[in-house]
């Protein structure tokens, strides 16, 4: 907003007092009592408002859904949805996109902007982190980016990571899963000038303490350019790698 | 008690020795074994004891709420009551009220005094901070106040916050719920005078751990007029919010 | 800032254009490079801002302080301040005020308005407790509030804190430090009707954890007007009690 | 044994070399595969072996129990029983006696010597802090001693406690239960100088972490006769006050 | 306090009103500004209160050093004295006797009750364990106990404890200090049906976390009779052992 | 391989180029998409890979089993098998062998080679770890070991322990599975000169912490010849029992 | 390398086998016995090895420092300089850049390519995180890019970051360095469309445990496109964001 | 001890009583009051005791040593022997071997058997690691075996690794030192069949919390053969590497 502007247009009689002071403060959001629906960060953060599913029950779900359906104008993304979520969106919304193994629900009204200027490449350490590669790879597609999965080339098997070194090279952003000690991150950071995205997952035994493990390994990496999101946030690693990929 | 007024009445004969016994020795309780019901609280502190129903059989919560209404005189709160909990004592109290998202029985038998010297504001992060704001809300009201919820204004969309000034300009006492990082305490300690009181929430991805890192956030604030009460007491934070606000 | 006002006044020709663009743009705070002085907190808070010295250089202690009084025309509190340090700013500012228990400095230079309406009562767990409670003594009463100390009551010898009842019951906000296990504000707040704000001291034998046992205590406490600031947070306690005091 | 004594009765002839051999390297234990069941515990601690079933199959603890109480020659104490493996119990021991609150089993086949020289005063803070009050009081019964329980009397309503200062002063020994922040088990032992076991209870609110809270306060205590044992371990504390009574 | 025998005293005329009020008033301790000495302790507990220098003053100790001495008329115990204060302490009582392992300081002029029933042994893992057994060892004795140290009988080298059966078996309350794993307590306390008391100690390797390992391995002891005390606290196991030794 | 030689056949022609190339760079491993089986693995470390069944699909065990079974020609180990997916997998594999105690499955096509060249001894400190204990048992005996179980010789009765000592001494490598406070280790360590791998054991009171307790007693270790693996890690003490063994 | 290519020069004879041999095997790194000198991180990477001097003795530094300068002709970066071994190193190396604030030493022979494609900004909380920033601003300027430093600027008083929103707005890639809460990433990364760079900053009261109250809050962000590295990381923070900048 | 024979001696007199006694009863250590050499462990677990200096004066640390030396016959390591305590010591014993980046004594009276069987490897992940290494070192060789180290192949790197693949072909056991995110244990594990001990090193940024994080991950490893020992513990892999050796 020209503050400028806005006042010569008053001075002027050009813009009416009211509408000027209504400018200087209106809200771009959507008020739902229990939400206020943020139709300002598409602009703000190039990204609309995705809807975080764990504690809001379905009837707000829903609720939110289609106000940005209808009043955003915009696509629907939403993580962490339960099975019994999804079923009742699914009937709200037959088009909707569930992918059980990600917990994601994407409803696509209008067209995704392909706008990603690589490839996000997302590696696994193991089988068992494939839900958490899943939702980052959902999300980093629906924020319109081409991805590719590489999937179980965790440390114990170097050889495995070592002949897809070509795949990793095509790459422009990497994200890395991986629970247990994490150190697939490292060798990863290691082997690439492209930035790496570490995504500890929960998956292990006793002291890996639901993923703080491999949380405390990534953040001491001695590789460089690793940087960390939170325990299971694939959803997290995909937005950024996206926003990188949107430079 | 004034000690010197009951020795002289002693003396003088007019209070027998045995009831002046009493009086410096009987207690203000009654006992049902399994609880002590503290009579005396009211008195001494301003509300009449409140049941934290965790951990404790149907039987003992409507042993308890028996006694207070008909022997103690006064209205009941009963909180973290479960949804079982809830129907048997709704049987036993047709009348009660039962909050199923603050998840509180209410028993009214006596007039709320509006004793609250100006508004309680509950303000909360998101939209998965509702039940933890609902049970402050219920407190406080109990409690004899006034309140107001202004819900889903974290600070990923500050301008739904800024939007809100003149509602956390007309608070005396404020409350902030906010899970994940709990960023909203500090933002708003930082935008008024009147006294904040943060309440971590423990909904949030893996590293959250349960709302610790809310509550280390809160505990850490650099705005200086934030205090903090446990996770997810949302009782406490309407009490103390209660006390203040009938200074 | 009233903004029809604003544009009013603007429409009318009474400002001109480019005094209101200043308005409402203009900064409230003064930039030295490595730090913002807020001298907006004041109007805002009802607060000067307050230096906190630890991690800053004297010499960035002297230019903020030296800006605060010149530019800020307000007096200026210092916490966290070294022996070292404080003896630096005493060069510069010999009618500066050290206390050496709580580690604060006091420059005044302009009258403090005693707009507090009751007594802060501060009391103490031990002896080792003083300096905690000596921070949060010189913060409430620069911030123009009266305080009365009362010291070594902790629950160990029970009659102590039992004999002082009296000096509890005139207090309108109460302070209570504690290191080791943090009985004392439990205690206390099952006495008052008054809020209580807890602050864990750090001293302790081993499992103390540096003030972690105490502050644990402190926000389980079954008591209910209780609320926590940090670790050996006295300056944040008086903080509190202050803006409290003040309603 | 004394080994002095057994090499006369050698050197004489009045005991074979086999037997004597044997007299020292017995092993008074039964070996069941998954179990050694320690018949010399009694002799040796003045206590026969008791079954912490948590972990255990019924089939285990069946056998167990049948080899103590066959073998063994002793009554027998099951901890941690659930409700199943209760019932299962109860169909092979008819007169087994199922404490639902304690968790407990108890089969007595012999007579209980009751040596215990003074009374088990058993203090609750709250009605949560029951189950594991009760588990103290079955054990300490069990081995032989008077107890009496005292509920409820946490220090957020202190009058409730200081009414029964004459129970206090009647034990010899005191078990302390309680949760949050463990406040009570400092009171107690400021007001009394009999040794107090404090048990740290794992019901309360977010950060009390599982009875951690509680934990550390009782490790912290300030006052100066108080042990600790294991959280929720009324069993422990039974034992150990046991061991001390019958001094 | 006999209230039946007060009050008659006051109607017969044998006590003045005045002086009642005063016994049912007065408090039994003396108030140095910084400290409440609490001359009642000795009776209500069994023993004088113990100074705690840690986080005090050299002229605080002294202060109230001065006071127990000539005013409560008890012999005094200082427990974690620094070399500076000692120095400090003896040069005002050259009869002082100083610890400089136990870091205690005791000053003796009143006969000490030798009333403890039997001995308390003291058993050490290691010998960097001593500093800490000290304590314990002074402590007790300074509360009238005869005592016995086992030193460096780790369970590395099982056979050496073994050969000291007699020695435990001789001793009616057992202290048993270790850092490290601190498994030495579950050992010994399978070696007796003698109350144990275990003192974590804090020397160790890298992730013994200055006696957090050991302390969790004493809570969690396999062996029935052994409760714990905080790490290095050998001041509270020696009191609670010799209240223990006194029944 | 043999670089010189491999190129010396290039050079000689014996070996097309094309095939070097192809014996240079290709991968020992098939790629199922959401696993890379590693066939290579059995070469490199002796051991085929091991299927950690923790967060898998059972469609996923079965279609890694089928390759491991027809490409890989090996055994196949399954670890962390639930009671549901060892139906599905005994459906598809009917000679599978499925211990539910250990929650394994072993499929046999191959003959096992006894290479191990001494006896592999499993202790246990009570019942409860005997799951921990099979699963190392099965691990050692599916790698060609022969095992011994010693179960329930926890500390608390150590002369059950003394009375095997001809079984200790007979072992090559000891594994220790220990919960509580896990001194088991230690005392075993201090009584042989073999390796012991210690493994903590989840089961516990209270501050256990599902194994920690026991995890840092091992780690903290007074005994010299202890290494430690993992909570529950009965899979991984018996791999490196094996890999000692086949020295 | 292209093996076809190489294999046919051997066929072909132009390539010797020992030289092919040798390429295949050959190790781009000089060995110092203490250190192996990573030349060929700079092709792989796109950065020079960087000396983390923080446990390296004097000598060992200067040795690596001589190595990189005079064998990899590149520019050396040296952070977590102690002022001590920076005089040391300014005598081998007089032309080289000691950093006080940031702790680093630069020695320049080589030019720097600017080849960082927009701006770096670096905002910090308040004025104690600036020796963490500068690390951070020392760090990407070494790698070539232009940096800019937004100091002060903490949620205490927002207006002071809304006034700044323009030189938000121009930077490509951002950095955040925050202590106490650091609730400032949220803020900014709510603020923006560019990716966020985390760094938990380590100054602060009690419980803000070195850092770790920052670390959390940044990693349960509830703003999108914020990633973290390890708490005081400058250096790392510096590496990303160069790293990204470049793409 | 056969006992069977020696009571024959005693049956026939050839074996006086007392002497018999004396056989079964009498301790194979020497008493020094602070310390009980145990000069049985020798025997027992092929290794004579090892001096652990923290915690023990230098007064201790001599009388120990001399006592090991005359009467235990035996050559002498001492361990954590801080610069002053070296000093000390090589006045009393100039011969003595001062490792000062090891802390370690060695004093050599007796020829040493080098009867390991085969190379012990030490692999360090980078410079920082060398002392734990060198502790590590000096232990393995002082009991008997071949060492070599490789310092400096950390995973940022992994072609140093990998161009290392014969040394670590070549060895029986290998010791990997690692700090920061302690994957090379994982690494190296992945690469070799035989046993890998693993020690996490306390170096490290933030989060490495002493090297919590690295014995996390090293605990955690996915790859097999990898047990752990406390952090910092090079004398303890030493020790497990040269038991393993020695099969």
């Amino acid at each position: 907003m020209d503050v400028i502007k806005l006042l010569e247009a008053v001075k002027s009689g050009a813009l009416p007092i009211e509408d000027a002071a209504l400018q200087l403060k209106t809200q771009p959001f959507d008020d739902l009592g229990y939400a206020l629906i943020d139709h300002h960060r598409k602009l703000r953060s190039g990204c609309p408002e995705v809807i975080y599913c764990a504690g809001k029950t379905v009837a707000q779900i829903n609720g939110i859904m289609k106000n940005m359906l209808e009043n955003g104008k915009s696509n629907v993304l939403a993580t962490r949805v339960t099975a019994e979520a999804a079923q009742a969106i699914l009937k709200q919304y037959p088009d909707a996109e569930w992918n059980s193994s990600a917990r994601t629900i994407v409803v696509r009204r209008y067209p995704t902007e392909k706008n990603g200027k690589g490839k996000i490449l997302v590696i696994t350490a193991g089988t068992s982190d494939l839900p958490v590669a899943d939702e980052a790879i959902v999300t980093a597609e629906f924020l319109g980016n081409d991805t590719e999965l590489l999937c179980d080339v965790g440390v114990a098997g170097l050889h495995r990571l070592l002949s897809k070194l070509d795949i990793i090279a095509s790459a422009r952003v990497i994200i890395v899963v991986a629970g247990m000690e994490g150190a697939l991150a490292s060798v990863v950071g290691g082997l690439t000038d492209k930035p790496v995205i570490a995504v500890p997952a929960g998956v292990g035994y006793g002291a890996s303490f639901g993923g703080v493990s491999a949380l405390l390994s990534m953040l001491n990496s001695c590789a460089n350019g690793v940087s960390v999101v939170n325990i299971d946030n694939g959803f997290g690693a995909g937005y950024i790698a996206s926003s990188i990929n949107k430079l």
